[in-house]
């Protein structure tokens, strides 16, 4: 049995199935961040240490989820997170159906409604579902009597990447935050459980830049919730096509408290960064017309050491993967000392056993 | 362990492997329903009994196959019957090894008899095979040492699909069936195990509809076997062009003392109907000259609610899928409270769990 | 436990897990086959004396990996050695992740070297990798914290396909070997372990024939060295456009006492031959202008039963598949008495669990 790491929250004890568990958690669906209160964006972060502690075993599994048939359907094609989820799953002793949709009958043109029945027919209790569709998991939790985890949706949010990039700059960064001003409270959730805490002013203080192409970016959009729930002083960089309508949000966000600022320029952004994430360009963005070639945009945008030189010292290079080395990271960047890639991934693994872990213990209807 | 449901059905005891067991079954393979006695198919049904209890425990799983190795070869894309296999071997603890033809050495011209050997030699005790041409699986049993199951060969036939549609019917009709006429019997199979019962008279009296593409659809083939032999009232309905050859076949079945009519004409074909199954149409017909437009084709064979009505009060709505809809059945009836398509699914991962436990207890030659 | 097949080898008991095994193996890669001893060749085959106990049994299962993630990283189509990898992992109680390079984020144009590193960030012990590129598993190593396994490079090496061949070569010829020369001395490496035999001599005096296109071909590639350490009379035959270079080969390795000889002439080279193993031919090399028609390929260089009665009676027929039954090698003679084609496929997943299993106990550098 593992402990909690200490506080009021209660961080259930991952050795044990999950029924019967006073979890501190009310969500049926993980569909995007923006539904997590502090107190239950705290209580992922702790239910991921705990996972950490699993992964670090000579066996690296638990019981908790044996039985749960849990079913990735992706859309789209992915590496890093379907085995990411798959390997979560295993780990915590479920049983992994994989359905890769281009192969599938959903190639007969199958409604997505339809194939998420027929899922959960052939007895899947957890689905992981990625879709280039943005809004496609919310409809898949309107008709799966499961868990719905949202694997990454069209442009509109990929929450497990979010938190794994949140809980890597809290292993980095939490003990040591500067003193800083004020804290936006996230919590649109109305109660969140009696005696929590919450991830504010985890990040108060620190300067995140998230540069690149935030426009078309899932990661960017979940990315932009937490990090400015979290209190960090959030900067997004790219070339001014790619920040369109960022500006009235930034807007919004300042007005609700929030620090969040735009701009085109890599030398305003970077400096003094306590992180910097630098984003996937996809290469089908030239042919729109939105970018100039990729070795303009390497020249003008990239991550490179030059430019990390105007962060502070030991600032965090993150990217959320598949990197093109050379042009939106310079290589000696991404497997540099302050290069914290390879942490993100095995922190996924961490977050979404969490994830499961704490969706499985609420089967009631959200 | 699972006590029989009752009879003299040595119904067999779900916990344990199959070793050691009198289970009446003789064959080795599940090549299609046509070789099965009455009574083996009422051996099918209440394994499926048993196994649909299994399901329902907390976790679905039983040890029976463990060690065992199930190897899915797929020449065919398919979602819901891959899976279905792939979750009934693992809910016996079985190991599943899948085989995606197109992404295989298979591409690279190996015949089927050498895959087929190859996988024998990698450690398959049971293959599932499914393949656009008809009798592939027959010929994968002429050199397959273990037990073959066919997952669907060409138009000809796709016996679990028939099997798991028999006990969709059992389940909502079974207990509640009318006086009828007279039963075919279909006992090709010489000596039934003593003492067993059989399927005869199951579906007496009802009328089952099969609506839409009979003439290339291997689901079609397959249960105008098992619902006839049930005793049910079979009509198939079509355009004329999609029925060439079944008058011919319905005209040998009623000399045979089965009921089994062929028609044009939906209202004909739905009025009274008991059950009416909606076939796929694949659009690729279209091309070949056998049917008018989709649009037309919705108009005037789809399964509408105002169809619908001309049924029974209460009849069932059955579907193989993957369903167009909107083309040969409304969404509203799909998802209607007459549609039992997910109870299909469901039913189909317990009667593939029947038959991988009844042949794994038989490994003699056939 | 498993009882050492004798001799002053230290066969590891395979029901145990390898932590705190003395076991005699010293690398933490395999590569290739050219940096293995005689010793340690030896080694590899008495483990697999082992691990084809453990398939006859009726649950062919040992614990050894339990906890262990074997990710298996394929960027080339491929159905035998994928699935034998797979089962090796598998009857070793491993947890087996299957990436194919093609549906992957590779193909997002990801460097080999960032998702080797993100496989491992993702819990790989341990990586089995096919690629097209000849020396990408050493690539792989280079920054692979684990133990990579080579699954086929290129056309340069596929060690454990010389080592299954090998092994059954030793099963079906070891023990009745006519009294021969010469044998080379292999052992490049030093410091064979203390005690230890070496497979020096195995094939001594056997004339080993390794027929088609050896010039592209990775399993005639890895088959030199092995079979000219175990001292076979190795002959390659191709027609001269495909043995460019073998000659100079073929010197070199007179010279340090090995037997190799190269011949277009198929009748010199069956003559007395105690195996003969064909290799595939590949279609596309007739558009690089390498070789004549596919039909004029099969009658000059075709195996056919004529050509077979050449050799001496009982003679080992051969073949790495997916064959071109009716190309390189007659249906007859691969479905002949005298063929061990699937004895090779069941020996490789023998193969791979003893090397799975080696690896494994060796995880301090190398």
């Amino acid at each position: 049995m593992i402990e909690p790491a200490g506080g009021a929250v209660d961080v259930p004890s991952v050795d044990d199935a999950p029924e019967g568990q006073a979890v501190a958690w009310r969500h049926r669906h993980l569909l995007d961040v923006d539904r997590l209160s502090g107190a239950e964006l705290e209580l992922v972060m702790r239910t991921t240490d705990a996972m950490r502690e699993v992964l670090a075993r000579p066996i690296a599994k638990v019981p908790a989820l044996r039985g749960r048939q849990v079913t990735i359907l992706f859309y789209e094609a992915s590496t890093r997170t379907r085995v990411s989820f798959e390997v979560a799953a295993k780990n915590l002793s479920a049983d992994v159906v994989n359905i890769a949709a281009a192969s599938s009958s959903v190639s007969k043109g199958e409604s997505l409604v339809d194939t998420v029945r027929t899922v959960e027919a052939l007895g899947a209790d957890m689905l992981v579902i990625r879709h280039a569709v943005s809004g496609a998991p919310y409809l898949a939790a309107e008709v799966f009597g499961g868990s719905v985890l949202n694997g990454g949706d069209g442009w509109h949010g990929h929450p497990t990447q979010a938190l794994l990039d949140l809980y890597t700059m809290r292993e980095r960064l939490g003990g040591a935050a500067p003193a800083g001003g004020q804290v936006a409270d996230v919590g649109q959730a109305a109660d969140p459980p009696a005696g929590s805490q919450s991830v504010d002013g985890l990040l108060a203080g620190r300067k995140v830049v998230i540069l690149g192409d935030v426009l078309h970016s899932r990661v960017a959009h979940s990315n932009i919730w937490t990090l400015t729930a979290a209190g960090a002083d959030l900067w997004l960089c790219a070339p001014p096509t790619l920040l369109r309508g960022f500006e009235a949000w930034a807007g919004r966000g300042a007005a609700a408290g929030r620090r969040f600022h735009v701009t085109s320029s890599v030398d305003e952004a970077l400096r003094d960064a306590d992180v910097v994430m630098a984003l996937r360009i996809q290469r089908e963005r030239m042919s729109a017309g939105l970018l100039p070639s990729l070795r303009e945009y390497a020249a003008r945008y990239g991550l490179t050491r030059e430019r990390l030189a105007l962060a502070r010292p030991g600032a965090l290079v993150m990217h959320p993967g598949p990197m093109n080395e050379g042009v939106e990271i310079a290589p000696d960047v991404a497997a540099g000392v302050q290069s914290v890639i390879t942490d993100q991934v095995t922190n996924g693994v961490a977050v979404r056993m969490a994830l499961l872990y704490l969706l499985a213990g609420t089967r009631a209807p959200a």
